[in-house]
Protein backbone atom coordinates (compact mmCIF):
# COMPACT_ATOMS: atom_id res chain seq x y z
CA UNK A 1 0.00 0.00 0.00
CA UNK A 2 1.57 3.56 -0.93
CA UNK A 3 2.27 5.96 1.59
CA UNK A 4 -0.55 8.22 2.31
CA UNK A 5 -0.30 11.37 1.20
CA UNK A 6 -2.06 14.59 2.22
CA UNK A 7 -2.44 17.59 0.20
CA UNK A 8 -3.52 20.90 1.33
CA UNK A 9 -6.43 22.60 -0.69
CA UNK A 10 -5.54 25.99 -0.07
CA UNK A 11 -9.24 27.41 0.47
CA UNK A 12 -8.45 25.90 3.87
CA UNK A 13 -6.13 28.90 4.54
CA UNK A 14 -8.06 31.80 3.53
CA UNK A 15 -7.09 33.37 7.14
CA UNK A 16 -3.96 34.94 6.45
CA UNK A 17 -2.49 33.63 3.48
CA UNK A 18 -2.09 33.86 -0.70
CA UNK A 19 -0.86 31.26 -2.47
CA UNK A 20 2.56 32.58 -1.62
CA UNK A 21 2.28 32.67 2.28
CA UNK A 22 -0.23 29.02 1.89
CA UNK A 23 2.87 27.34 0.15
CA UNK A 24 5.59 28.37 2.61
CA UNK A 25 3.07 26.92 5.57
CA UNK A 26 2.62 24.17 4.14
CA UNK A 27 6.35 23.80 3.53
CA UNK A 28 7.23 24.38 7.04
CA UNK A 29 5.22 21.20 7.76
CA UNK A 30 6.19 19.11 4.91
CA UNK A 31 3.03 19.20 2.97
CA UNK A 32 4.06 18.86 -0.56
CA UNK A 33 0.68 18.69 -2.13
CA UNK A 34 -1.74 21.35 -2.61
CA UNK A 35 -4.72 22.29 -4.29
CA UNK A 36 -5.35 25.71 -5.70
CA UNK A 37 -8.45 27.95 -6.40
CA UNK A 38 -8.67 30.11 -8.89
CA UNK A 39 -8.73 33.59 -7.40
CA UNK A 40 -6.07 32.54 -5.56
CA UNK A 41 -3.81 31.81 -8.34
CA UNK A 42 -4.87 34.99 -10.48
CA UNK A 43 -4.31 37.34 -7.37
CA UNK A 44 -0.74 36.64 -7.53
CA UNK A 45 -0.76 35.53 -11.14
CA UNK A 46 -0.99 32.19 -13.36
CA UNK A 47 3.34 32.32 -14.22
CA UNK A 48 4.41 32.94 -10.22
CA UNK A 49 1.96 30.49 -9.35
CA UNK A 50 3.32 27.76 -11.69
CA UNK A 51 6.85 29.56 -10.65
CA UNK A 52 6.50 28.26 -6.83
CA UNK A 53 4.59 24.74 -8.02
CA UNK A 54 7.84 24.38 -10.20
CA UNK A 55 10.53 25.51 -7.36
CA UNK A 56 9.37 23.64 -4.73
CA UNK A 57 8.62 20.65 -6.93
CA UNK A 58 4.85 20.49 -5.57
CA UNK A 59 2.25 18.02 -6.66
CA UNK A 60 -1.22 19.98 -7.63
CA UNK A 61 -3.70 17.77 -7.26
CA UNK A 62 -6.11 19.76 -8.27
CA UNK A 63 -7.59 23.13 -9.51
CA UNK A 64 -10.35 24.31 -8.24
CA UNK A 65 -12.75 25.14 -10.05
CA UNK A 66 -14.25 24.72 -13.04
CA UNK A 67 -18.02 24.53 -13.86
CA UNK A 68 -21.25 26.85 -13.17
CA UNK A 69 -22.45 25.61 -16.27
CA UNK A 70 -26.32 26.11 -16.26
CA UNK A 71 -27.32 29.60 -17.72
CA UNK A 72 -30.91 31.31 -18.72
CA UNK A 73 -29.54 31.71 -21.87
CA UNK A 74 -27.00 31.15 -24.76
CA UNK A 75 -25.04 34.16 -23.74
CA UNK A 76 -24.33 32.90 -20.34
CA UNK A 77 -23.82 29.25 -21.68
CA UNK A 78 -21.08 30.48 -23.69
CA UNK A 79 -20.05 32.39 -21.32
CA UNK A 80 -19.42 29.51 -19.10
CA UNK A 81 -17.59 28.03 -21.52
CA UNK A 82 -15.37 30.50 -22.05
CA UNK A 83 -14.09 30.49 -18.59
CA UNK A 84 -14.36 26.37 -18.18
CA UNK A 85 -11.93 26.66 -21.36
CA UNK A 86 -9.51 28.76 -19.24
CA UNK A 87 -9.85 26.68 -16.41
CA UNK A 88 -8.86 23.85 -18.17
CA UNK A 89 -5.38 25.84 -19.53
CA UNK A 90 -4.82 27.34 -15.95
CA UNK A 91 -4.73 23.73 -14.82
CA UNK A 92 -2.54 22.32 -17.67
CA UNK A 93 0.30 25.22 -16.21
CA UNK A 94 0.39 24.42 -12.91
CA UNK A 95 0.62 20.51 -13.81
CA UNK A 96 -2.99 19.79 -11.96
CA UNK A 97 -3.84 16.56 -11.90
CA UNK A 98 -7.21 17.21 -11.93
CA UNK A 99 -9.74 20.04 -12.63
CA UNK A 100 -12.29 20.14 -10.19
CA UNK A 101 -16.01 20.92 -10.93
CA UNK A 102 -18.18 22.53 -9.01
CA UNK A 103 -21.10 22.20 -11.94
CA UNK A 104 -23.83 25.25 -10.70
CA UNK A 105 -27.27 25.22 -9.73
CA UNK A 106 -30.69 26.54 -11.03
CA UNK A 107 -30.38 29.59 -13.50
CA UNK A 108 -31.95 32.87 -12.22
CA UNK A 109 -35.82 32.36 -12.06
CA UNK A 110 -35.22 28.60 -12.66
CA UNK A 111 -37.29 25.79 -11.18
CA UNK A 112 -36.05 23.42 -13.94
CA UNK A 113 -33.61 21.45 -12.29
CA UNK A 114 -34.04 18.33 -14.92
CA UNK A 115 -32.91 21.03 -17.29
CA UNK A 116 -30.21 22.66 -15.59
CA UNK A 117 -28.65 18.64 -15.24
CA UNK A 118 -29.20 18.81 -18.91
CA UNK A 119 -27.61 21.52 -19.47
CA UNK A 120 -24.31 20.65 -17.16
CA UNK A 121 -24.10 17.18 -18.90
CA UNK A 122 -23.52 19.75 -22.35
CA UNK A 123 -20.92 21.77 -20.62
CA UNK A 124 -18.88 19.37 -19.83
CA UNK A 125 -19.38 17.85 -23.07
CA UNK A 126 -18.38 20.89 -24.46
CA UNK A 127 -14.86 21.25 -22.27
CA UNK A 128 -14.29 17.49 -23.09
CA UNK A 129 -11.99 18.20 -26.22
CA UNK A 130 -9.91 20.72 -24.66
CA UNK A 131 -9.48 18.96 -21.19
CA UNK A 132 -7.93 15.38 -23.34
CA UNK A 133 -6.06 17.19 -25.53
CA UNK A 134 -4.56 19.47 -22.04
CA UNK A 135 -4.49 16.01 -20.27
CA UNK A 136 -6.30 17.19 -17.48
CA UNK A 137 -8.97 15.47 -16.01
CA UNK A 138 -12.08 16.95 -15.39
CA UNK A 139 -13.39 15.62 -12.03
CA UNK A 140 -17.49 16.29 -11.30
CA UNK A 141 -17.89 17.11 -7.67
CA UNK A 142 -20.86 15.74 -6.19
CA UNK A 143 -22.19 18.55 -3.99
CA UNK A 144 -24.34 18.37 -0.58
CA UNK A 145 -28.10 18.48 -1.74
CA UNK A 146 -28.36 21.76 0.65
CA UNK A 147 -26.58 23.38 -2.77
CA UNK A 148 -28.69 21.55 -5.07
CA UNK A 149 -30.65 25.29 -5.97
CA UNK A 150 -27.51 28.00 -6.04
CA UNK A 151 -23.99 25.71 -6.10
CA UNK A 152 -24.30 22.21 -7.86
CA UNK A 153 -26.95 20.09 -9.10
CA UNK A 154 -25.19 17.07 -9.18
CA UNK A 155 -25.93 15.96 -5.64
CA UNK A 156 -24.85 12.30 -5.45
CA UNK A 157 -22.05 10.08 -6.29
CA UNK A 158 -24.49 8.17 -8.29
CA UNK A 159 -25.54 10.95 -10.03
CA UNK A 160 -21.85 12.18 -11.16
CA UNK A 161 -20.97 8.69 -12.29
CA UNK A 162 -23.81 8.49 -14.84
CA UNK A 163 -22.39 11.44 -16.19
CA UNK A 164 -18.91 10.05 -16.57
CA UNK A 165 -20.18 6.83 -18.02
CA UNK A 166 -22.36 9.35 -20.46
CA UNK A 167 -19.10 11.19 -21.57
CA UNK A 168 -16.13 8.38 -21.01
CA UNK A 169 -12.74 9.12 -20.81
CA UNK A 170 -11.17 12.04 -19.12
CA UNK A 171 -14.02 12.65 -17.02
CA UNK A 172 -13.99 11.46 -12.86
CA UNK A 173 -15.49 12.58 -9.55
CA UNK A 174 -13.55 14.16 -6.92
CA UNK A 175 -15.28 12.25 -3.44
CA UNK A 176 -15.87 14.91 -0.96
CA UNK A 177 -16.61 13.52 2.12
CA UNK A 178 -18.62 16.60 3.43
CA UNK A 179 -20.80 16.18 0.56
CA UNK A 180 -21.51 12.03 0.58
CA UNK A 181 -21.56 11.37 4.16
CA UNK A 182 -25.05 10.92 4.61
CA UNK A 183 -25.71 9.20 1.30
CA UNK A 184 -27.17 5.32 2.21
CA UNK A 185 -25.80 4.45 -1.03
CA UNK A 186 -22.18 5.46 -0.48
CA UNK A 187 -20.53 2.10 -0.20
CA UNK A 188 -22.03 0.69 -3.24
CA UNK A 189 -21.23 3.99 -5.49
CA UNK A 190 -17.67 3.83 -4.16
CA UNK A 191 -16.77 0.87 -5.12
CA UNK A 192 -18.97 1.21 -8.27
CA UNK A 193 -16.63 4.38 -9.20
CA UNK A 194 -13.66 2.43 -8.44
CA UNK A 195 -14.98 -0.59 -10.95
CA UNK A 196 -15.50 2.83 -13.52
CA UNK A 197 -11.89 3.70 -12.41
CA UNK A 198 -13.35 7.22 -12.00
CA UNK A 199 -12.18 8.58 -8.45
CA UNK A 200 -9.73 11.50 -9.53
CA UNK A 201 -9.97 12.73 -5.73
CA UNK A 202 -10.86 12.44 -1.70
CA UNK A 203 -11.68 15.31 0.11
CA UNK A 204 -11.67 15.42 3.92
CA UNK A 205 -13.14 17.88 6.28
CA UNK A 206 -15.94 17.51 9.40
CA UNK A 207 -19.73 18.12 9.28
CA UNK A 208 -20.46 19.89 12.76
CA UNK A 209 -23.65 19.49 14.79
CA UNK A 210 -24.76 22.23 15.12
CA UNK A 211 -23.88 23.36 11.61
CA UNK A 212 -24.51 27.54 11.82
CA UNK A 213 -23.72 28.12 8.23
CA UNK A 214 -24.54 26.36 4.68
CA UNK A 215 -21.73 26.87 3.06
CA UNK A 216 -18.74 28.55 5.42
CA UNK A 217 -19.07 26.60 8.66
CA UNK A 218 -17.47 22.55 8.25
CA UNK A 219 -15.43 21.21 10.68
CA UNK A 220 -11.43 19.65 11.10
CA UNK A 221 -11.26 16.12 10.80
CA UNK A 222 -12.26 14.72 14.05
CA UNK A 223 -14.30 17.80 15.16
CA UNK A 224 -17.63 16.13 13.34
CA UNK A 225 -19.83 13.34 13.08
CA UNK A 226 -18.04 11.74 9.61
CA UNK A 227 -16.63 8.55 10.08
CA UNK A 228 -13.73 9.39 7.93
CA UNK A 229 -11.91 6.28 8.64
CA UNK A 230 -15.04 4.45 7.29
CA UNK A 231 -15.03 6.22 4.29
CA UNK A 232 -11.45 6.36 3.58
CA UNK A 233 -11.52 2.51 3.64
CA UNK A 234 -14.36 2.33 1.31
CA UNK A 235 -12.30 4.29 -1.25
CA UNK A 236 -8.77 2.57 -0.70
CA UNK A 237 -11.49 -0.69 -1.30
CA UNK A 238 -12.20 0.50 -4.70
CA UNK A 239 -8.95 0.98 -5.46
CA UNK A 240 -7.63 4.37 -5.22
CA UNK A 241 -4.63 5.82 -2.83
CA UNK A 242 -4.35 9.10 -3.93
CA UNK A 243 -3.68 11.93 -1.87
CA UNK A 244 -6.39 13.11 0.97
CA UNK A 245 -7.12 16.91 0.17
CA UNK A 246 -8.04 18.98 3.02
CA UNK A 247 -10.47 21.68 2.32
CA UNK A 248 -12.21 23.36 5.15
CA UNK A 249 -14.28 26.23 4.70
CA UNK A 250 -14.86 27.77 8.36
CA UNK A 251 -15.02 31.78 8.43
CA UNK A 252 -16.16 31.59 11.86
CA UNK A 253 -13.29 29.23 13.51
CA UNK A 254 -10.44 28.17 11.03
CA UNK A 255 -10.28 31.36 9.27
CA UNK A 256 -9.58 33.28 12.25
CA UNK A 257 -6.71 31.66 13.23
CA UNK A 258 -3.29 31.31 11.75
CA UNK A 259 -2.37 29.58 8.96
CA UNK A 260 0.86 27.72 10.41
CA UNK A 261 -1.61 26.60 13.76
CA UNK A 262 -4.41 25.50 11.03
CA UNK A 263 -1.80 23.30 8.94
CA UNK A 264 -0.31 22.10 12.23
CA UNK A 265 -3.54 20.92 13.27
CA UNK A 266 -4.56 19.85 9.82
CA UNK A 267 -1.53 17.40 9.76
CA UNK A 268 -2.04 16.15 13.28
CA UNK A 269 -5.59 15.20 12.55
CA UNK A 270 -4.49 13.48 9.26
CA UNK A 271 -2.32 11.44 11.16
CA UNK A 272 -4.67 10.47 13.80
CA UNK A 273 -8.66 10.75 12.85
CA UNK A 274 -8.40 10.50 8.79
CA UNK B 1 -60.18 14.10 -9.49
CA UNK B 2 -61.02 14.75 -5.89
CA UNK B 3 -61.35 18.62 -5.08
CA UNK B 4 -57.83 19.19 -4.14
CA UNK B 5 -57.60 20.32 -0.07
CA UNK B 6 -55.37 22.57 2.02
CA UNK B 7 -54.08 21.34 5.43
CA UNK B 8 -52.05 23.52 7.58
CA UNK B 9 -49.40 22.25 9.65
CA UNK B 10 -49.60 24.72 12.80
CA UNK B 11 -46.16 24.83 12.95
CA UNK B 12 -46.74 27.38 10.27
CA UNK B 13 -48.31 29.81 12.84
CA UNK B 14 -46.30 29.22 15.53
CA UNK B 15 -45.49 33.01 15.48
CA UNK B 16 -48.57 34.56 17.69
CA UNK B 17 -51.38 31.35 17.55
CA UNK B 18 -51.47 28.73 19.93
CA UNK B 19 -53.42 25.40 18.66
CA UNK B 20 -56.98 27.20 19.62
CA UNK B 21 -56.35 30.46 18.13
CA UNK B 22 -54.37 28.69 15.17
CA UNK B 23 -57.76 26.64 14.98
CA UNK B 24 -59.33 30.31 14.68
CA UNK B 25 -57.47 31.59 12.07
CA UNK B 26 -57.43 28.80 9.73
CA UNK B 27 -61.50 28.55 10.28
CA UNK B 28 -61.78 32.30 8.88
CA UNK B 29 -60.10 31.34 5.45
CA UNK B 30 -62.46 28.03 5.54
CA UNK B 31 -59.72 25.25 6.21
CA UNK B 32 -60.80 22.87 7.74
CA UNK B 33 -57.64 20.50 7.88
CA UNK B 34 -55.32 20.81 10.43
CA UNK B 35 -51.63 19.22 11.19
CA UNK B 36 -50.80 19.75 15.01
CA UNK B 37 -47.48 19.57 16.85
CA UNK B 38 -47.58 17.47 20.17
CA UNK B 39 -46.08 20.64 22.09
CA UNK B 40 -49.17 22.50 20.93
CA UNK B 41 -51.45 19.93 21.83
CA UNK B 42 -49.36 19.44 25.20
CA UNK B 43 -49.82 23.29 25.60
CA UNK B 44 -53.71 23.54 26.14
CA UNK B 45 -54.42 19.61 26.70
CA UNK B 46 -54.97 16.88 24.59
CA UNK B 47 -58.66 16.27 25.97
CA UNK B 48 -59.32 20.00 24.81
CA UNK B 49 -57.75 19.56 21.37
CA UNK B 50 -59.85 16.90 20.83
CA UNK B 51 -63.01 18.66 21.55
CA UNK B 52 -61.79 21.62 19.38
CA UNK B 53 -61.39 19.01 16.76
CA UNK B 54 -64.51 17.55 17.01
CA UNK B 55 -66.68 20.77 17.40
CA UNK B 56 -65.19 22.09 14.35
CA UNK B 57 -65.24 18.75 12.45
CA UNK B 58 -61.71 19.37 11.45
CA UNK B 59 -60.02 16.79 9.88
CA UNK B 60 -56.69 15.86 11.48
CA UNK B 61 -54.38 15.23 8.45
CA UNK B 62 -51.36 14.15 10.70
CA UNK B 63 -49.98 14.50 14.18
CA UNK B 64 -46.37 15.89 14.37
CA UNK B 65 -44.43 14.17 15.37
CA UNK B 66 -42.91 10.60 16.42
CA UNK B 67 -39.59 9.27 16.27
CA UNK B 68 -35.55 10.10 17.37
CA UNK B 69 -35.69 6.49 17.81
CA UNK B 70 -31.65 6.25 18.27
CA UNK B 71 -30.01 6.62 21.13
CA UNK B 72 -26.61 5.39 22.87
CA UNK B 73 -28.00 3.33 25.04
CA UNK B 74 -30.68 1.08 25.92
CA UNK B 75 -32.21 3.28 27.90
CA UNK B 76 -32.34 6.24 25.96
CA UNK B 77 -33.94 3.84 23.33
CA UNK B 78 -36.60 2.70 25.32
CA UNK B 79 -37.64 6.28 26.57
CA UNK B 80 -37.69 6.62 22.77
CA UNK B 81 -39.83 3.63 22.56
CA UNK B 82 -42.23 5.10 25.62
CA UNK B 83 -42.74 8.39 23.61
CA UNK B 84 -43.97 6.98 20.48
CA UNK B 85 -46.21 4.83 21.98
CA UNK B 86 -47.75 7.76 23.74
CA UNK B 87 -47.83 9.80 20.36
CA UNK B 88 -49.54 6.92 18.77
CA UNK B 89 -52.13 7.29 21.38
CA UNK B 90 -52.69 11.26 20.94
CA UNK B 91 -52.67 10.39 17.09
CA UNK B 92 -55.33 8.10 18.17
CA UNK B 93 -57.90 10.53 20.26
CA UNK B 94 -57.15 13.40 17.73
CA UNK B 95 -58.56 10.87 14.76
CA UNK B 96 -54.98 12.10 12.77
CA UNK B 97 -54.80 10.23 10.03
CA UNK B 98 -50.96 9.68 10.29
CA UNK B 99 -48.17 9.73 12.72
CA UNK B 100 -45.55 11.75 11.28
CA UNK B 101 -42.42 10.15 12.32
CA UNK B 102 -39.01 12.82 12.25
CA UNK B 103 -36.77 9.28 12.62
CA UNK B 104 -33.95 10.87 14.54
CA UNK B 105 -29.97 10.97 13.60
CA UNK B 106 -26.67 9.80 15.23
CA UNK B 107 -26.72 9.50 18.86
CA UNK B 108 -24.13 11.59 20.89
CA UNK B 109 -20.99 10.78 20.23
CA UNK B 110 -21.62 8.23 16.76
CA UNK B 111 -20.42 8.29 13.96
CA UNK B 112 -21.85 5.30 12.88
CA UNK B 113 -24.48 6.61 10.64
CA UNK B 114 -25.43 2.89 9.58
CA UNK B 115 -26.10 1.58 12.91
CA UNK B 116 -28.60 4.66 13.38
CA UNK B 117 -30.24 3.14 10.46
CA UNK B 118 -30.89 0.10 12.06
CA UNK B 119 -32.08 1.30 15.25
CA UNK B 120 -34.85 3.36 13.14
CA UNK B 121 -36.07 0.45 11.88
CA UNK B 122 -36.10 -1.47 14.93
CA UNK B 123 -37.80 1.51 16.70
CA UNK B 124 -40.65 2.10 14.32
CA UNK B 125 -41.07 -1.75 14.09
CA UNK B 126 -41.18 -1.47 18.16
CA UNK B 127 -44.08 0.57 17.55
CA UNK B 128 -45.85 -0.82 14.95
CA UNK B 129 -48.49 -3.38 17.06
CA UNK B 130 -49.99 -0.49 18.47
CA UNK B 131 -49.79 1.56 15.92
CA UNK B 132 -52.15 -1.28 13.78
CA UNK B 133 -54.19 -1.74 16.17
CA UNK B 134 -54.93 2.19 16.59
CA UNK B 135 -55.28 1.98 13.12
CA UNK B 136 -52.69 5.00 13.36
CA UNK B 137 -50.12 4.46 10.14
CA UNK B 138 -46.74 5.34 10.80
CA UNK B 139 -45.80 8.30 7.97
CA UNK B 140 -41.57 8.44 8.04
CA UNK B 141 -40.70 11.45 6.31
CA UNK B 142 -37.36 11.19 4.72
CA UNK B 143 -35.50 14.50 5.59
CA UNK B 144 -33.08 16.23 3.95
CA UNK B 145 -29.48 15.24 4.06
CA UNK B 146 -28.63 18.57 5.82
CA UNK B 147 -30.50 16.69 8.49
CA UNK B 148 -28.95 13.69 8.56
CA UNK B 149 -26.55 14.26 11.62
CA UNK B 150 -29.00 15.63 14.03
CA UNK B 151 -33.01 14.83 13.08
CA UNK B 152 -33.46 12.04 10.86
CA UNK B 153 -30.86 9.86 9.31
CA UNK B 154 -33.63 8.66 6.81
CA UNK B 155 -32.53 10.79 3.76
CA UNK B 156 -34.17 9.80 0.56
CA UNK B 157 -37.44 8.83 -0.25
CA UNK B 158 -36.23 5.95 -1.43
CA UNK B 159 -34.67 4.80 1.71
CA UNK B 160 -37.99 5.38 2.96
CA UNK B 161 -39.78 3.19 1.01
CA UNK B 162 -37.04 0.61 1.81
CA UNK B 163 -38.06 0.43 6.01
CA UNK B 164 -41.62 0.55 4.40
CA UNK B 165 -41.27 -2.58 2.11
CA UNK B 166 -39.38 -4.52 5.26
CA UNK B 167 -41.63 -3.63 8.01
CA UNK B 168 -45.43 -4.14 6.04
CA UNK B 169 -48.62 -2.87 6.70
CA UNK B 170 -49.14 0.48 8.90
CA UNK B 171 -46.21 2.05 7.29
CA UNK B 172 -45.57 4.99 5.29
CA UNK B 173 -43.87 7.92 3.63
CA UNK B 174 -44.54 12.12 4.21
CA UNK B 175 -43.65 13.66 1.10
CA UNK B 176 -42.05 17.27 1.83
CA UNK B 177 -41.20 18.73 -0.87
CA UNK B 178 -38.59 20.31 0.97
CA UNK B 179 -36.71 17.36 2.01
CA UNK B 180 -36.83 15.80 -1.88
CA UNK B 181 -37.31 18.49 -4.34
CA UNK B 182 -33.37 17.93 -5.12
CA UNK B 183 -33.17 13.99 -5.39
CA UNK B 184 -32.43 12.72 -8.72
CA UNK B 185 -34.45 9.84 -8.85
CA UNK B 186 -37.47 11.91 -7.24
CA UNK B 187 -39.93 10.91 -9.61
CA UNK B 188 -38.74 7.25 -10.03
CA UNK B 189 -39.43 7.29 -6.43
CA UNK B 190 -43.06 8.48 -5.94
CA UNK B 191 -44.35 6.50 -8.60
CA UNK B 192 -42.77 3.26 -6.64
CA UNK B 193 -44.65 4.80 -3.06
CA UNK B 194 -47.41 4.93 -5.15
CA UNK B 195 -47.34 1.27 -6.29
CA UNK B 196 -46.84 0.58 -2.75
CA UNK B 197 -49.24 2.09 -1.61
CA UNK B 198 -47.44 3.77 1.28
CA UNK B 199 -48.12 7.63 0.42
CA UNK B 200 -49.56 9.08 3.75
CA UNK B 201 -49.03 12.99 3.02
CA UNK B 202 -47.78 15.59 0.88
CA UNK B 203 -46.35 18.48 2.86
CA UNK B 204 -45.45 21.59 0.97
CA UNK B 205 -43.39 24.97 1.06
CA UNK B 206 -40.45 26.51 -0.90
CA UNK B 207 -37.25 26.22 -0.74
CA UNK B 208 -35.38 30.02 -0.42
CA UNK B 209 -32.39 31.11 -2.26
CA UNK B 210 -30.30 32.03 -0.50
CA UNK B 211 -30.93 29.91 3.06
CA UNK B 212 -29.91 31.55 6.08
CA UNK B 213 -30.45 28.92 8.46
CA UNK B 214 -30.50 24.95 8.25
CA UNK B 215 -34.01 24.99 10.21
CA UNK B 216 -35.95 28.17 9.97
CA UNK B 217 -35.91 29.64 6.56
CA UNK B 218 -38.04 28.06 4.76
CA UNK B 219 -40.04 29.61 2.10
CA UNK B 220 -43.49 30.30 1.25
CA UNK B 221 -44.90 28.30 -1.45
CA UNK B 222 -43.68 30.52 -4.92
CA UNK B 223 -40.79 32.26 -2.94
CA UNK B 224 -38.63 29.70 -3.57
CA UNK B 225 -37.49 27.47 -6.34
CA UNK B 226 -38.97 24.28 -5.97
CA UNK B 227 -41.53 22.98 -9.28
CA UNK B 228 -44.40 22.82 -6.86
CA UNK B 229 -46.91 21.90 -9.32
CA UNK B 230 -44.25 19.55 -10.85
CA UNK B 231 -43.95 17.32 -7.94
CA UNK B 232 -47.51 17.56 -7.58
CA UNK B 233 -47.95 16.10 -10.65
CA UNK B 234 -45.64 13.45 -9.74
CA UNK B 235 -47.69 12.79 -6.58
CA UNK B 236 -51.16 12.77 -8.44
CA UNK B 237 -49.40 10.40 -11.17
CA UNK B 238 -48.91 8.09 -8.25
CA UNK B 239 -52.50 8.29 -7.41
CA UNK B 240 -52.71 10.04 -4.22
CA UNK B 241 -55.06 12.69 -4.28
CA UNK B 242 -54.66 13.92 -0.93
CA UNK B 243 -54.54 17.21 1.04
CA UNK B 244 -51.22 19.47 0.76
CA UNK B 245 -50.40 20.40 3.92
CA UNK B 246 -48.29 23.47 4.36
CA UNK B 247 -45.29 23.57 6.87
CA UNK B 248 -43.75 26.57 7.00
CA UNK B 249 -40.57 27.05 9.82
CA UNK B 250 -39.73 30.80 8.92
CA UNK B 251 -38.20 32.73 12.42
CA UNK B 252 -37.29 35.70 10.47
CA UNK B 253 -39.99 35.98 8.20
CA UNK B 254 -43.75 34.01 8.69
CA UNK B 255 -42.98 33.41 12.33
CA UNK B 256 -43.30 37.16 12.79
CA UNK B 257 -46.55 37.80 11.29
CA UNK B 258 -49.77 37.99 12.57
CA UNK B 259 -51.68 34.72 12.17
CA UNK B 260 -54.33 35.36 9.58
CA UNK B 261 -51.88 37.24 7.17
CA UNK B 262 -50.19 34.14 7.15
CA UNK B 263 -53.25 32.37 6.55
CA UNK B 264 -53.88 34.29 3.99
CA UNK B 265 -51.17 33.89 2.16
CA UNK B 266 -50.89 30.28 2.25
CA UNK B 267 -54.12 30.08 0.48
CA UNK B 268 -53.89 32.15 -1.84
CA UNK B 269 -50.32 30.24 -2.95
CA UNK B 270 -52.19 27.13 -3.13
CA UNK B 271 -54.41 28.39 -5.02
CA UNK B 272 -51.87 29.87 -7.47
CA UNK B 273 -48.54 28.07 -7.72
CA UNK B 274 -48.86 24.52 -6.05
Amino acid sequence: MPDRVLSMNLATLRGDCNFATAVDRCLEQDVTAISPWRDQVEAIGLREAARIVQTNKLRVTGLCRGGMFPAGDAEGRNKAHEDNLRAIDEAAVLGAECLVLVVGGLPKNSRDIADARKQVVEGIAAGLPRARAAQVPLAIEPLHPMYAADRACINTLDQALDVCAMLGEGVGVAIDVYHVWWDPNLAAAIARAGKMGCILAHHICDWLVPTNDLLLDRGMMGDGVIDLKGIRAMIEAAGYFGPQECEIFSRDNWWKRPGAEVVKTVVQRFNSVC
